[in-house]
Order: structure tokens, then sequence, then C-alpha cells
């Protein structure tokens, strides 16, 4: 019976066109979250170089160099600003992309189960019309040609056995009816839920990608432009250090 | 011979102090170029994770979603804005930390061999000192021990045999004296040289370090504050995409 299906199964290019969506949607969401993840992870390694960098310059720095405490301060809020960057990139972006992928698994499996139900409901509908097919040649037919079971019975009863044979058919088209009803209810139910779910689905991905780089957007714009600012003040350290160098080296020197 | 240096090798405790500071200055050195290059690593691999990231909007970002052009330039300028980072922190801080460590290697094999001399000197002073003494201690003696050779010679030529010692031991004391003064010699020539060349050494650190993280900070604060700039324009993109987002959702859903 399951062969059945493939040659009259229900034709949907629209639904055909919305499961190609979902999937475009998912191996994109997916690639969106490996390559945030490996984002992230980079963000890590350089905050834990950017640390160490700013702690070679902590470890040469004389206590009597002018500018000693700003360079700790600075040392210290170039951590905080890449431990807080790093953060907030996992609370809004990467959190919420887990949400939006968290709806895919249960759909697909839904989307799986539809395919399966058709499947069934193609089937079901395929064995009733040709049971149904069988019925109406029967009743066009001028000569019904007579069976085994007739020839070798005795005459007074051949009437019976027709009455039975048909009867067991019209028992045989009832079941092959409900049945036909049962799967087509099954399948409807599963494909009205997804052809309402999988457009509305589709449509959120704009807001998704915009969500997910507006907050990454905004966070980098914060971070890049204190960054920015505590770089101008370490700076402005050196370039002090600078101009007091002449003092130090004549000190230094004396050791 | 080599043994006698150690009770009265020359003491040079202002050198010691410039030698322990060359030790200082080349781990210092050492220390911050490899934490550069480590730095300079995960730049490079932030800059490769952030230009997937932004593939990853271009690939999803659909042709008639408006600000389209405007983000392939950001993420074109973001690329460009990291490569150029990369490059001018290998130019102005990594090559300068080259030249810098280059003059390293020459002054330590020069304060090993400094050393060696020194043993050299200490060993040929310690030499002519002991002979010097010995003669001092003959002149002084009254009464001298008369050698065997002297007691077994006959009387005749007992005067020739002192004579020829007493020649014999001028001789000796001559050769360790010109040994003692070649040997001072190459030595207090390093010397000077490195007495000179140390304290100037340690006196450039300051502006090595002035200029190592002046660069680095310059072109910090140029890079965050360009970057800031680049995703307050993405996330302008990503606002008005929002505000479009309505429209598209239902063009979408018609596919």
């Amino acid at each position: 019976l399951q062969k059945l299906g493939k040659a009259d199964e229900t034709k949907d290019e629209q639904f055909e066109q919305c499961v190609q969506n979902f999937n475009k949607q998912l191996t994109e969401g997916s690639k969106l979250q490996k390559d945030l993840r490996a984002y992230l992870a980079s963000v890590k390694a350089m905050h834990e170089a950017s640390k160490k960098l700013t702690e070679c310059l902590l470890d040469v720095y004389e206590p009597d160099w002018p500018g000693r405490e700003e360079t700790n301060k600075i040392a210290e809020n170039n951590d905080l600003l890449w431990t807080d960057y790093h953060e907030k990139l996992v609370d809004q972006a990467l959190l919420t992309m887990d949400t939006y992928l968290g709806q895919f698994p249960d759909i697909k499996s839904r989307i799986a189960k539809r395919g399966r139900k058709l499947v069934d409901y193609d089937s079901a509908r395929h064995h009733f019309e040709s049971l149904q097919n069988a019925k109406k040649k029967d009743e066009t037919k001028i000569a019904k040609p007579v069976s085994l079971l007739e020839k070798a019975a005795p005459q007074w009863c051949q009437g019976k056995i027709q009455a039975h044979l048909v009867a067991q058919t019209n028992l045989l088209r009832n079941q092959a009816e409900e049945e036909l009803l049962k799967t087509q209810k099954v399948f409807e139910e599963m494909n009205v839920d997804l052809q309402e779910e999988l457009p509305s689905l589709w449509n959120s991905r704009v807001g998704f990608y915009v969500n997910t780089f507006q907050s990454v957007a905004g966070l980098e714009e914060n971070f890049h432009k204190e960054m920015g600012k505590l770089h101008q003040n370490l700076n402005e350290v050196m370039v002090n250090l600078e101009s007091e160098q002449g003092n130090l080296s004549t000190n230094s020197s004396n050791i």
C-alpha cells in the first residue's frame, strides 16, 4: 500500500516552498550561532592577550615613574571593558539566538511526521478509489464472468454466493472510506498548523537578524568607543613619561 | 691557577649591578616580545572571526532589504580596519622591538667574555704577586738554606749555580709581569666599553617602553574609534531594517 502513494501524492508546492525556507532558515541560524560562538571565543582570547600585554607594562613601570597610578587604573578598566563586552554579547546575542533556534527541532520533527501522515492519507485514498472504480465497473458490466466458486456450487445456491460477495465488497469499501477520512483528518490537522506556523517562523527571521546584529553592533560601538578613550589616556600617560624620560635616565644610571 | 682567582677576584659591585639590570632588561624585553606576538595572533584570530560573523549578515541579507549596499561597505571597512591595525602593530611595535632586542645577544656574549678575561687577569696578577713575594722573602732572609744541588756541587761552582737561579727567577718574574700587563689590558678594554654601554642600554629601556606602548595605544585608539563609528553605522542600518520589517514580512510570506 505504501508504494502507491508516490504517483498520486497530494502536491502542495506552496508547502514545499515553506519547507525550503525552513531549511534555509535553520542552516543560516545554525551557521550564525556557530560563527558567533567562534567570535566569542576570539573575544575571550584577545581579552587574555590584551591583559597580559598590559601586565607587561605594569611589570616594567618603575615606582618613581610618573603616571604609575593612572596606568594601573587603565589596566583595570581595560580588563573590565573586555569582561563586560563578552558577558553582554553572551546575554544579548547568544542567548536570544539559543531561544530562536530552540523552536526548530520540534517543527522539524512535525514536518517529518506530516510527510508520513501524507503517505498514509494518499495510500488510503488510493485504496478507496480502486475499490470505488471496481464497483463502477461491476455495475456497468452486462455479462459478468462467473467465479470458480460459483461454477462449482450447485445451481440453487449461486444467487446466495453472489449476494455474499456483494456484501463483502461493500464492507471493504466502507472500511476503506473510514480509513480515508481518518487519515485525511490526521494529515490536515498537522498540515493546517504547519501552514500557519512555517510562514510566521520564516517572517520572524528578519526580526531575529535585526536583533542579533543590532545587539552586536550596539555592544561593539560602545566597547570600541570606550576602548578608544582608554587608549587615548594611555597615550597621554606615555607622552608624559617620554617628556620626563631625561630626568629618569640620569637617576637610573646612578644606581 | 684558575682556582686562585676566586678569593682575590676584582670586585666591582657597580658592574655587577649593571649586569643585573641588563638581565632584568633582557627578561622584560623578551617577555614583552612574546606577549606582543601572542596579542598579534589574537588580533588575527579575532579579525577572522569578525569577518565570518559579518559574512553571515551578508549571506542572510536579502536583495530587497534596505541597506544592503551599506552593509556591504561596512563589512569591507571592517575587514580593512582589522588588516590595517594588525599591519601597523607589526610595523610600529613588533619590528622596533626586534631591533631593540637585537642588541642583547652581542652584549651578553661580551659580558661572558669579560668574565673569562677577568679570571685570566686575576690569575696573572696572583702568579706575579706570588713570585714578587718570594723575591722579597729571599732578599730579607739572612741565613739562606742551601739547596741539594748546591750541597752536591763542588765549592768552586756554587756561586755560579746561585747566580743561575737568581737569573732564572728574574726571568720568570718578568714573564709573569708581561702576562699580567697583557691580561690587564685585554680585560680593561672590554670593561671600559661595557661600563659605558650597559648604563646607556639600561637607560634606553624607558624610551623603548614609551615607544612600544605609545604605538600600541595610538593604534588602538585609532582602531577602536573607527570601529566604534563603523558599528554605529551598522546599528543605524539595523534600526532602519527593523522599521521596514513589517513590509518585508508581508512580501516574504507570499513566496
